[in-house]
């Protein structure tokens, strides 16, 4: 297959208990960096409740705005978990027992503790594709352009391995990352003078404190590496007659 | 003033680092715990790039859908924090110096050090209120229900003290937590029961894998404690009928 140079996607990350300040979300997170290691570029995150139609018409603007879109909650069997029911009428489509999805989790659970609430795991968007569970068993599964996974971060993140194959991403985004013993005004300056003269160069500028430490990290970002190595030389060479510091993090 | 009942926000966060995984964002956390405290529902977060049309777009659109928008980051020295022109052009409204901000900004920093880049700061949309910023002097700033804060969370986090009293909430939504040795299937059935009992009353359901311990929290939430209180005694009756344990987390 062919590598478009520039693929995009959404994460839409379900469930209440990131919006109340319950639960601190760490699967946008797992998700940008494994997305932009295969060349997937992150256009947009949302976070969004436990609401048919919310789910329903947000999916409806992101699978159209992006190339993949990335779910995670919601899948588990208590009647909070809506995302599959949701996905199902996002596309139109029955929301069924998946056969293939009942028989791994009859297999998975031991005789007699398949029970109903276990067996909801099953019920998905008809003729969905799984997305393999090496830690818990229940699959997430993908329509189309959309991605289903669990809210668990550790489980979320086991699953991804599964997934590479089926994501097509464009030319991976390479970063690159100097840390300077200063404060941003210090160089704002001279940093944009470089970022005009390397406009397919992304630059970004951020203070730190750090274990005692304080000073701002200059992460640029791009797929052409000489553009990047071009763009650190620049960067370098004002450093050095500022009398800026190296330093590590 | 007359409390509204309902009373909500939307939560933007502003940032590249974000979506290139390259940074945690900690800050829908803080904001969220902070809003829900003062009786601000949190309908939905974004995360979005250093792009202006973007920034410009996703704020005409939270602006008329929330009561309020919290938007963090992009308001610092460099090139690539653009937040307060974007506001700017979002309203209609001038980007120019403003004077109060200028002034507080050149107290703040030892003469000879209120530089260009730090200058930069007091650049704000006209009339644009002030949020006073205890920890590192640059203050963010307010256009009628959007307000803007810094991206560092330490910092952002010690301006929300001198915002309570321009935020104006509902009743608090309170909430219960109730922490079970069991997993979500034992109790789905009997849980979907109990909530389709309750409707006024939010019940969300997390496993959790903390400290050796595996475990269900079920987390009960409405603006009304005697709701709750009812809504926990039947979920504690079927926990009971269930023999499964109760436990800390």
């Amino acid at each position: 297959m062919t590598k478009n140079t520039k693929v995009n996607a959404a994460i839409l990350i379900i469930g209440n208990e990131i919006l109340s300040g319950r639960t601190q979300d760490t699967n946008t997170s797992t998700l940008a960096t494994w997305l932009n290691s295969i060349g997937v570029k992150v256009n947009e995150v949302r976070v969004i409740p436990d609401v048919e139609k919310t789910i329903v018409d947000t999916l409806n603007v992101l699978r159209k705005e992006n190339n993949y879109v990335f779910t995670t909650g919601g899948i588990g069997p208590t009647h909070d978990d809506i995302t599959a029911e949701s996905v199902a009428k996002t596309f139109g489509l029955k929301y069924e027992i998946h056969k293939e999805a009942f028989k791994i989790l009859e297999s998975y659970y031991q005789s007699g503790e398949f029970n109903q609430g276990r067996q909801r795991m099953a019920w998905m968007p008809e003729n969905a594709a799984l997305i393999l569970n090496p830690t818990s068993g229940a699959p997430g599964f993908s329509v189309e352009n959309v991605f289903c996974l669990p809210g668990v971060p550790s489980i979320m993140k086991s699953m991804l391995g599964g997934l590479t194959n089926k994501i097509v991403g464009g030319e991976p985004i390479l970063s690159h990352t100097l840390n300077f013993k200063t404060v941003e005004s210090e160089i704002a300056k001279s940093l944009k003078q470089v970022q005009n003269q390397n406009q397919d160069v992304e630059i970004g500028s951020y203070p730190f404190f750090h274990a005692g430490k304080l000073g701002v990290s200059i992460v640029l970002r791009s797929e052409d590496q000489s553009k990047i190595d071009n763009c650190s030389s620049q960067i370098l060479e004002f450093i050095k007659e500022k009398k800026i510091e190296i330093v590590d993090r």
